[in-house]
């Protein structure tokens, strides 16, 4: 008999997650608050945000939360940031002793700013407090579900518990990685949208490769900044969960962040691109939250206040590239001056 | 009256920096061999390299190296990587002491691997070995002539020389950062292209997103790994020249070396993709200096011995992603991991 994992969320990419999971001879339950998603999956063996893709017959789902965790090895927390805490609350209710927890939900929660993996440790009782580990990397559940190459992170200060996850979900279509930071993993996944907007502003107003090039490379230093004063690991920013993320987003057609972005770069004000996009670009939420944090902190962000001050400020995005572009001389890298005695 | 720089090479890249230079008040003038190139300048205020951008007419063109170099206060060198040691030797002929040198080229040079400023260091009189400056960054000509905001980096170990190269060059579309690594500066800009093989072999077998923020963010950590043991300095490679050239490099629809790894993913030969291209991939002759001082150090560098047996072995690339797939299970961030005595 195989073993069971619950996964907390019917989308994109708690099915494609699902989907690995089945591969790698898991008995899968997906618990969804839709009915309609769950007649989806049960009857249909589709889910229609992942188009044209036929799920496995034995992926089960169910609106029945204590049904999905019943047994299960590990629960795999995939809601929607905004959904992470009323869904911790239900699982401290049912979860069993022992169940491993999966935090894949990347963002900051809304007036907090904890981090998702912070905000699951609040609901859930103490002694799941070590067996959060968080999975997170670049990838389009989209590519995931067709089987194309994808690495992940599985990140837990506990190196058992990111083994023990990292055995879960590695396959020959999606490599794992472990990390003990998980700071510094919850947080590239969560900032990084805050770049791809400000990537996709320099497109809107037409700029090139060049452009995408300086706010990706300085984007990740910032980040960085922002992560080791919250006690991240610095090398965690250049790894897949901080740059490989940062880049899909910036590159990406895909990415609502960078398509938001454009539009304000061609002109558009704040509310006219929201307007147009009809669901909430993350990045927006994210912008004000490190512009508040990067000001308690005295930390040096200065992508993200041009981006902060564009969207909130009425700022001309021509007048923050000039403003970027006209800062005072740097050297490059931070410690390699520093070690040179320059 | 203003001062003087000689920019050696009159390709796209040498007439992009020359028109910066020229923004910045200097008097500029380009030396080629090419007589036909020179009238172009000079006539026609033109260069076909560089089509729909009208010239400066103050900037001048000549075949004459003494007269171009005549007073210069730096020349730039930014001729092909096959031709730099011939320009250097011509150059220790008429070099005027005190004249600051910019090596502007990027790549290694065919079967001695050395870098260029290496190269401009053994033909030019050994006075101006601390003279020479690498300024090297994520720069389509394309977009640098037409003023598009655009990062480069300044890299001597004299941070005096490179400050120098840093006001020469910064304007308000121009952002130049000084770092003394100029051994990682060159390496980075040199090594990339092989990744960019291989993110082009990955998109030509039908991957997308996720496997490409894979290769980018897996890639540089394997160039710094080379890099490292070569004596630059690991920051570097998260840098502009790093990772910023990388990711232009392995996502610009202009890059040759990913056109190449892209018709190689979809099926062709290294000589048929080579036959139709009709130019030099520079990436191609990297993959086999790399994999050869990667053998010779042991340096881990799985990516690069991948593309370095798809082009030169015939192995099938499907059978190289995946066996870059199922590699042992490893941490993500080896110092990371350490420093967690994991």
């Amino acid at each position: 008999m195989s073993k069971k994992v619950a996964v907390i969320g019917g989308g994109s990419w708690g099915t494609a997650l699902a989907q690995v999971l089945h591969n790698n001879n898991y008995q899968v339950q997906i618990y969804d608050l839709s009915q309609e998603k769950v007649d989806e999956i049960n009857q249909d063996h589709i889910n229609s945000y992942l188009p044209d893709v036929k799920l496995p017959e034995q992926l089960k789902a169910t609106t029945d939360l204590k049904e999905a965790v019943n047994g299960a090895e590990a629960v795999v927390v995939v809601v929607p940031s905004h959904a992470v805490r009323k869904a911790a609350k239900d699982l401290a209710e049912v979860l069993e002793t022992d169940t491993l927890v999966v935090s894949a939900t990347k963002g900051l929660e809304e007036n907090t700013y904890l981090r998702m993996s912070e905000v699951l440790a609040q609901e859930l009782p103490a002694e799941f407090e070590d067996k959060i580990t968080v999975l997170s990397g670049p990838s389009h559940a989209e590519e995931v579900i067709k089987n194309h190459p994808t690495t992940v992170v599985a990140a837990n200060e506990d190196k058992k518990m990111a083994q023990q996850v990292q055995d879960m979900f590695m396959n020959d279509q999606l490599r794992v990685y472990t990390n003990p930071d998980a700071v510094g993993v919850e947080l590239g996944a969560a900032v990084k949208n805050i770049i791809a907007i400000g990537a996709g502003i320099a497109s809107g107003l037409g700029y090139g490769d060049n452009a995408l090039a300086a706010l990706v490379t300085r984007g990740i230093t910032e980040i960085k900044r922002l992560g080791v004063e919250l006690g991240a690991k610095s090398m965690t920013f250049a790894g897949l969960t901080g740059l490989g993320d940062l880049i899909v987003t910036c590159t990406s057609q895909h990415s609502r962040n960078r398509r938001l972005g454009y539009k304000i770069g061609a002109g558009k004000s704040l509310e006219e691109a929201l307007d147009e996009m009809k669901m909430v670009a993350e990045g927006v939420k994210t912008a004000k939250a490190v512009y508040e944090v990067a000001e308690k902190h005295g930390i040096d962000m200065p992508i993200s206040n041009q981006v902060y001050n564009i969207l909130f400020n009425d700022k001309d995005p021509r007048q923050s590239v000039n403003d970027l572009m006209m800062r005072g001389k740097k050297h490059e890298i931070e410690e390699v001056a520093k070690e040179q005695s320059w």
